[in-house]
């Protein structure tokens, strides 16, 4: 308890002076699984760089640049984790992993696009490098191409599964335009949103390994549970960062978020504990987009003073905990540690 | 024949001066077939307008837009003629139509992003009224949304020729990015862009309506057949009337693609037999996209002088022809002469 406390504490600030220890710890779990699933991803990966493949030299490239960048392959590593932990040992659930992939980064490639009005970021995104255009539609073709990896597989279950997470992510999306600038967003909005456009893919690709095991309804539904309450807990831990972590460690620009004008949930804190003059802050840098310097550091000191930081872990891990209670429905063994691992970390990640 | 080459000829050089009688023949092809799947169409409409929903207020809102902007509903009702055609009867082809309509209306919100550096069109497109990231987003939400009701119909065929256009549309759009401005673009290169973006969906449309009415492989391909030399077709008359048509009879600004430097099948021919100055005139205005007042109509005469839309126009007739032949080896009957009459005024239509 001492620990999560001292943790938490820490997390309460911006993590300027962090023990490295955190960061190998988390990469601990992550690469665990993926070294006790190394032989699946390998077969995934073939798949998804055999896929994005087109006579269309433009779409390779593209989604090469994107697909490089994702790194993680968080979501393809839950299917292939889920059907291992219901007991399958095959290879059909490389596609539908794969499938995964490719609906996570048709999503970023979208995510990025810009509105014409709108200043573009600091780094270069996909669409800053091929323009909003070229971005949208490699992002149409990985979508389509997820779908024929489905039809591939043959299971309409999965197909349904997916192609509703997929319907579900883009409300969120859409939902979260019209938090953006808007002060009045609850905690209550900001879930609605992290839960469609983040938890949504999350539980789908946990799911599905079910599916592909042929486990009974109720397995599927544990493991649908678990990737949800991961999903949720994993983005508000990402929207903390996009305010506290080292940026070496995030391998991205701090502040993003801030001027996007982004209602993430430390904000939310924030602004419902504010006063009047912080406020008018508020307003100033997130609705009407006028920041000055120095605003991206006043609003972490606002965050911190009314504890957004704090109460952002705080759900975080309780989100955490939902997850760690549907997967001890599941059966024992290394990968249910694993993955219970995993949550913990990535909550506890400082990157 | 004499009727024929007399339409050729007027064809040949802006319609500022047609005989309105044609418009109402061309609308009477496609009256008829609507009249005659009235009842059809009544049932897939249901299913889009129903299918559009969602709690998020502004999908249904642009949604409903683009939509209704939609209009003619060409392409579900090819579903529903190859279907008829075939000899069934049921209702199950209702939502693989909706799910062809939903997938044409989500490739026209991702047409109409522009890039950053672009200015807008003059025109009220969806993105110029709602922003390029609603439009990305809400595209992203039909084609979801089609690939669910696909999922409801339950056959892994439809899905599999629907999920395999959907990559080939892609495929086409980027192709076509590459070919904008580029005066290099031959014939050939156009018709892939066009047999990609535009004739996959019209080929899909078809052959699903054999695969709902259970019809052997030769069926499906004939249609196919059918569906992807139309569409060749359609385009092609489309790209024609970017330059010729009435505005108020297109219902949509003259010029588009000339402004937007698009290389369409008149320019490409017009360049091909221009000389050096010509090659100028085009460098500037399509490649470099400077152009100038009264450039449009220099552009229209440049293609007039080298037969640029007669041109065109021959060879929408051949694959209209390849399509009436392919439609020939299916059963007769009603359908399949308003089939073969849509061809021929979709070629012959001014608007």
């Amino acid at each position: 308890m001492i620990a999560a406390a001292e943790r938490r504490r820490r997390r309460g600030r911006p993590a300027l002076d962090v023990d490295p220890t955190d960061k190998d710890r988390s990469l601990a779990a992550l690469d665990r699984l993926s070294t006790l699933l190394a032989d699946d991803m390998l077969g995934v990966n073939r798949i998804i760089l055999d896929r994005m493949h087109s006579p269309v030299a433009l779409i390779p490239q593209l989604a090469g640049y994107i697909v490089a960048a994702g790194g993680k392959r968080l979501r393809p590593l839950l299917t292939l984790a889920a059907a291992g932990l219901c007991g399958y040992s095959g290879e059909r659930h490389y596609k539908l992993a794969a499938a995964v992939e490719f609906i996570h980064t048709a999503t970023l490639l979208h995510d990025d696009v810009v509105d014409a009005s709108e200043r573009r970021r600091g780094q270069s995104s996909a669409n800053a490098l091929f323009g909003n255009q070229a971005s949208v539609l490699v992002g149409d073709f990985l979508f389509s191409r997820s779908f024929e990896l489905m039809v591939e597989d043959g299971s309409l279950d999965a197909l349904r599964i997916l192609s509703r997470a997929s319907a579900v992510i883009a409300e969120g999306e859409v939902l979260q335009l019209a938090t953006n600038g808007n002060l009045k967003t609850s905690e209550s909005d900001y879930l609605a949103v992290v839960e469609a456009k983040t938890a949504a893919l999350f539980a789908a690709a946990c799911e599905i390994g079910a599916v592909v095991a042929d486990r009974p309804d109720s397995d599927a539904e544990s493991l649908r549970q678990f990737g949800q309450n991961f999903g949720i807990a994993f983005q508000i831990i990402d929207d903390v960062l996009d305010y506290s972590a080292r940026e070496a460690m995030l391998g991205k620009t701090i502040g993003d978020d801030f001027r996007e004008g982004k209602l993430t949930l430390p904000v939310v804190y924030a602004i419902a504990r504010g006063n009047d003059m912080e406020l008018a802050f508020w307003r100033r840098a997130l609705e009407d987009l006028s920041q000055r310097d120095g605003d991206l550091d006043h609003a972490t000191k606002l965050i911190e003073q009314h504890d957004g930081f704090a109460a952002a872990f705080d759900l975080a891990r309780k989100h955490g905990a939902l997850a760690t209670a549907a997967l001890m429905k599941l059966p024992n063994g290394p990968l249910r540690g694993m993955l219970a691992d995993l949550v913990e970390f990535c909550i506890d990640r400082e990157f």
